[in-house]
């Protein structure tokens, strides 16, 4: 169908779909990664991904992202890359949004594997 | 060295080091993927990537991404991913300032190789 327009992915809207904290949801996949978005709000648990480099990128608000030997602190529109096992603890004091792209299947807790660990869903 | 700070790449500094038009500078890798910031304006050349999907989000302003058989109209914040192989050209009627994510090595041009082929560098 000629000049049929496609739907971008709007990240501000998907992110009134949902209000559950530190519960990436699926927006897009480019090959085998996902794009995830986030609500985080407080300290998440300590975890590396042993297998792969995570990228975050700060939509709305400010985080921290802990290291074992310093931190990092992101404004909106900062991104950072953790690199492949490295621990971190993701941390915001007020409600922050974010995007995550990491391979298909990476665990939130990485290899921390506790009560915190959810299975992203698309929205 | 405990408690350092480490830096968080900020897109809108880096947008401000340079002003060429349709050259992608790489700001961050992830596994073997680049992050590439872009300012663009006008029309640039149809083209795919048979090797990979490519992502789009707009930092500022309005970009349009032509599709044989259609387009997306991608306002700030939105994002779009190019399938693999399908040919595409990013066009913008004012200056627009893009993410780029793609495989490390993935030329600008894809498979059309004119003249307006450049090899990204880091900034």
């Amino acid at each position: 169908m000629p000049n049929a327009e496609q739907q971008a992915i709007n990240l501000a809207e998907k992110l009134t779909r949902f209000d559950a904290l530190w519960s990436p949801k699926i927006v897009a996949q480019m090959n085998d990664y996902h794009f995830k978005i986030a609500k985080i709000k407080g300290e998440f648990v300590w975890h590396s991904h042993p297998e792969t480099d995570e990228c975050f990128l700060v939509l709305r608000g400010e985080m921290t992202i802990q290291l074992r030997d310093g931190f990092v602190h992101l404004a909106q529109g900062d991104l950072y890359i953790v690199p492949k096992g490295l621990e971190h603890r993701p941390c915001a004091e007020h409600e922050c949004h974010i995007l995550l792209i990491e391979p298909v299947g990476t665990p939130n807790t990485g290899d921390a594997g506790d009560e915190r660990r959810v299975e992203a869903q698309w929205i």
